[in-house]
């Protein structure tokens, strides 16, 4: 149930030092064949951190040979000598590979940083840790590096699946600042089929778009969200796209879900979904909206079923709808009908962690489905202490 | 400084028992002229409340002669019934100002109600008290109007400036559901003033785009806002566009900072400018992307000079930038410079209540200004149990 779960991958995750706390902060990952195809999916925010501009690099040739992660410091708005201690990360990874007799170059290794943003990392802390993880590697060491790669997360998140002779496994780090376009991840996922890298490619956006991309617990977006699948061929089993991406999918459900449930001081995870929207695009934007109400976050911390705050956010957008249209059901009670009063509110039981939000646009036959969570004080405890 | 401050209007806030607090819940204002000439602005929101709907037509004239405001309901997502309800508010008081001698038709008189979304309004209760407010009418009850008009506000917000003969005043509510286009409020604005409704709707457009809709508090968007401006004409002062538009401004602008520091559950207030940006709308985009950051917002709550955060934010947007060009400084000290590390955070103090945040986008001349507050466990609080 991790990144080594497919055959043809080891890892490991060891301590650094780069954390005050004295945890686990560094992981390794690497391919060990025959095939090193690879594929990612990376943040679109504008002020992408070193190790993403990095990492985007090295997949131009659609290979990966090993992935170097660290918690403790994002180094992203660390300018050309951010760049430069990726880049020097690289190149002492694949040094400390090659004592191993491994030959690799530092153009194929993937680098992935989470963290603080804004600050240099301490190099000399980081290589030791690097060497270390190397030193550490084995086919067993997928937990740990589920560990090492930890920030705010209360537990690790891994995940795998075996169908038709090959694995996908995977693990994932991802707590706060989890928002689409992706949400504020670091992933790795491994698979023993044989793949290229465009097939890789497909499964991968294909299966993002469904689920990293559909979960917003805060609605900031990360600097550093890095999505990665390597295949190694390793199992000989070449599955069409069809299974290949079902079992992308599922890894990648499977771990979206994982983070929605340990998101920031979260005690509810939402589920909205949007039905009879005119197209998915609509959907999306709906539920988007919903999801990001801080008003009607707190309403469902409170278990307050205060479904006019449905509306009010659902009023803010260009979907297609007619305002006295709109169905809500909150938990299967449909509190609002026709853009009015429906059923009694006091019917709706919000006290379970799982909270259902169902909004019919009447307006076609698209639906999507975004998660969120509740806003907390809790939240606020902890994002406002996080750097000091 | 208030509603009554300019000559020609008279004003009154009773209870009428629709708030369980027991507080004033009801407000009159009417304009004597002999002008009575008016504009407004009203939310953007596509479940605009069925007073909206009302006064909006009722404006379509240019005139209005009497506002009818309450507290303790919404009356929005209310269906047909709820614009029944609004129409029937305007016919009662329209019968309660001719018992007085006045001949005004329901259709000249504008309504405004705020509190819970999705409830309908107790129609008894709440005639009664248009009863008892038309009643207690007087040039000195814009300081009763102001009460009446509160919901979780914690203190009553006036304003009023005179200048060149004339006298611009007015009231505003509003606390939470606090976002542009228009932020949550119900704000009444009076003048002395010779003005027509072009001249009014002209001077009311630009003041209300450079402040009310450069508040943000909490991202939300309300259904009911309304911004009335009504012009009595009792000064005989005629200014001209500029004369007229500043002193609706100086009215705007000192209402909406009472907005904002009176907001829901915050601790500072957080002043953003964006300068040298490409267009104002560059600027604007900027500063209302790192204003709903939630992240940010609980940061500052926390003095912690977080700036990785406001880039996060910033790298969300289209606006016109280089990554690695954006300045930010935290009370003046410049923390990022060229998008990566710039002055010691540690030199920040963000003791104040007051918080400024300077970007400098470096590809313009244009600038704009938003205001936010901080994100606090307050808040949460005061919205986990908000309708139950």
């Amino acid at each position: 149930m991790s990144v080594t779960s497919a055959r043809g991958f080891r890892a490991s995750g060891v301590t650094a030092g780069l954390k005050a706390s004295g945890r686990p902060d560094v992981a390794v990952v690497v391919n060990d064949g025959p095939l090193q195809a690879a594929a990612g999916v990376f943040t679109s925010n504008r002020f992408a951190a070193a190790p993403v501009l990095w990492s985007r690099q090295v997949l131009l040739d659609g290979e990966i040979h090993a992935v170097v992660l660290n918690s403790g410091g994002a180094n992203a708005c660390t300018g050309p000598e951010g760049f430069a201690d990726t880049h020097r990360t690289a190149e002492h990874a694949a040094g400390a590979l090659a004592k191993q007799g491994r030959d690799v170059g530092a153009g194929e290794i993937a680098v992935c940083s989470t963290g603080l943003i804004g600050e240099r990392l301490p190099m000399d802390l980081l290589l030791a840790g690097v060497d270390s993880a190397v030193d550490c590697l084995a086919a067993t060491g997928g937990g740990d590096a589920a560990i090492a790669i930890m920030t705010t997360d209360t537990v690790p998140k891994t995940a795998a699946v075996s169908t038709g002779g090959f694995t996908v496994g995977g693990m994932a780090k991802g707590a706060g600042m989890l928002a689409p376009g992706l949400a504020t991840m670091l992933v790795v996922l491994t698979t023993d089929a044989v793949a290229d890298p465009a097939a890789l490619g497909s499964a991968l956006r294909e299966s993002a778009r469904l689920t990293f991309d559909r979960i917003d617990s805060d609605g900031c977006m990360s600097t550093n969200d890095t999505v990665l699948l390597l295949a190694s061929g390793a199992s000989g089993i070449s599955p069409n796209h069809r299974e290949l991406t079902d079992a992308v999918m599922s890894v990648c459900d499977d771990l979206a879900r994982q983070l929605i449930h340990d998101a920031e001081g979260a005690s509810k995870d939402i589920r909205i979904d949007v039905v009879n929207a005119a197209t998915e695009e609509d959907a999306v934007d709906a539920a988007r909206a919903v999801s990001r109400s801080n008003l009607l976050k707190c309403a469902i911390h409170g278990e307050d079923p205060n479904w006019g705050r449905v509306l009010a956010a659902l009023g803010t957008t260009a979907a297609d709808f007619e305002p006295d249209s709109v169905d809500v059901a909150m938990n299967g009670v449909w509190v609002c009908r026709s853009g009015g009063v429906g059923d009694d509110r006091s019917l709706v039981d919000m006290s379970a962690r799982e909270v259902f939000l169902t909004i019919d646009l009447h307006a076609g036959e698209a639906s999507a489905t975004v998660w969120t969570n509740d806003l907390t004080a809790a939240y606020v405890h902890e994002n406002s202490a996080y750097s000091t």
